[in-house]
């Protein structure tokens, strides 16, 4: 057939009237129809390859079952595993995700975010969020790995404080007690909240002058991890370990303290956070702490479906635990 | 307001008749209209958050300005700079990409094709295909790091048989003779390029027995890899340099090596080919051939992107060239 098949075409061949063979296609209608005879029309929509017109359903419905999915840049190790969970988390209900990286431009991201609204989807699922931002869309939307301080979006992200609060207590159980922070961005919720999560476990443990003995990086990357380490390590020489913001800045510590003549773990311990791919291989392997990537995409899907189901409902903001993974990048303090 | 936008209250801010306005939106019409005036239209429309409905001129018009890309996942560090690279591609043209994980199930393959062909999706950019498929699609499609045998549809490799030839080429200038492949699956174009060009290389050479010193990876898997190296050793217990069908499977090569208590390199010389993120950082670092990973994506969506303007035009195949990045994984043979 040179034409694509139409509902009719399906019905024809399922010998049912077009209007049962729509409803029995159709998720939502499905229950209208005999259980046997919509199987009859799933069959004959298979054999015939028919695809359901869902821009004109769109049209119908203002509905387009496609969400926007909007990350600063998928080559970052940390976005892969949450999108494939998104991805995952959608299909199941029938959904699916377009995808588009903002380099964390404010205005690409405005861009995307028209573009995506233009094409009628269902809602967002934003990696970008500064804690600032005021996100008051007319479009369902869902944080996913970022928070905005005013908390009226729902948000997935992992158990920032609870896992710097391992660190710092790993570290102190090797004897550290002159441990620094080379922080992520402030503007952004996982830099704040381990920073905040670095100060509240210090001073709970009684470390002294930790306040100040912390440097930001501009951006969770290797190379302003390695600026912000010498930074660092220029004002206060004597730290024994070192606390990073992720495992991206953890290995410009690395490359840094390899430049002054440091030893990691033997001069320095360095931890990291997030567990991202292969940190298990790096010289020495990386102590760090183990987000559930995957879980939280999954569960910002499901969110946003909730969300789509029933837009005035609360926002919730789900939090996932972590868990420590020690390796070879931490050992006892020199005394 | 409460409602969205319409193109009557763009039309209205910007003092002209909403059939202009619509003109000078749309970028097919837009040299319709007087410089000014769509410029006028264009401040007006983001003035009011203005997004054009892409779903009411995707039935008029049926093309929707989204492509779908369909990988096998997304967690393979393989896939997230040539999916980035599509990305850049289509936005510069305004398209978007809707992207699906088959997880190289053939059932979960045709349920998205299915899928985002009931979307009205313009193109596919298909990153699983078997060498042996079929696809006589109707809707344009361009085939990234994946060939078919019959050539029939357009497709962005790269250069497979001049990596592998750089490898054995480094190799035999380091005294190496005996030379096992661990290849990747046989009915994937990469798998099988690079196993023809191990067969090639080494015949033009003059090493001997390579035939059949080569055993198939089940997938490009380390896991995969360390078992089909486990068997290549154990038929061949003389090979002083393997040949990894890529860099996951290297790592394969390097724990099976680790568990028959073989050194890299100084048994063992190890190859991989893709050169992904990190693998500068294993120990050893990972000799390789580095295909660009985003180029690829992005001459796939150009590829895509021509298709679409001219569905008839004859399939180009592109084939991008590689570099040798040499490492610590290989040395100088022991004699």
């Amino acid at each position: 057939m040179n034409r694509p098949p139409t509902i009719k075409d399906v019905a024809e061949r399922a010998g049912v009237h077009a209007a049962t063979a729509s409803r029995a296609l159709n998720p939502a209608t499905r229950g209208m129809v005999n259980a046997r005879t919509a199987s009859r029309v799933a069959e004959a929509a298979r054999a015939l390859g028919y695809a359901p017109n869902s821009a004109a359903r769109s049209l119908r419905t203002r509905t387009s079952s496609v969400a926007g999915v909007i990350i600063p840049d998928l080559r970052n190790p940390v976005f892969p595993p949450i999108v494939r969970g998104i991805e995952d988390g959608l299909r199941d209900a029938g959904y699916m995700a377009l995808v588009g990286n903002t380099d964390g431009d404010p205005d690409r991201e405005r861009e995307l975010v028209t573009a995506m609204r233009g094409r009628q989807i269902d809602g967002f699922i934003l990696a970008t969020s500064r804690r600032s931002d005021e996100l008051t869309s007319s479009v369902p939307t869902v944080l996913v790995n970022r928070r905005t301080d005013n908390g009226g979006i729902p948000s997935v992200t992992a158990d920032n404080a609870a896992g710097i609060h391992l660190l710092v207590r790993h570290l102190t159980d090797l004897g550290h007690t002159r441990i620094g922070h080379v922080a992520g961005p402030r503007d952004l919720s996982t830099g704040w909240e381990r920073y905040r999560g670095y100060l509240d476990a210090t001073t709970s443990l009684g470390l002294e002058a930790a306040t100040d003995a912390v440097e930001f990086a501009g951006a969770f990357t290797e190379t302003a991890g390695h600026a912000a380490t010498l930074r660092l390590l220029a004002a206060h020489p004597s730290l024994t370990a070192v606390l990073a913001g992720n495992d991206l800045i953890a290995l410009g510590c690395y490359s840094a303290l390899a430049e002054l003549g440091r030893t990691v773990p033997g001069d320095v311990s360095v931890t990291g956070f997030n567990d991202m791919p292969f940190v298990d291989r790096q010289r020495p392997s990386l102590t760090t702490v183990r987000i559930p990537h995957y879980d939280i995409g999954r569960e910002a899907a499901r969110l946003l479906l909730e969300r789509i189901a029933s837009p005035t409902a609360p926002a919730k903001r789900v939090v996932l635990p972590v868990e420590l993974v020690r390796r070879d990048s931490t050992a006892a303090a020199q005394s």
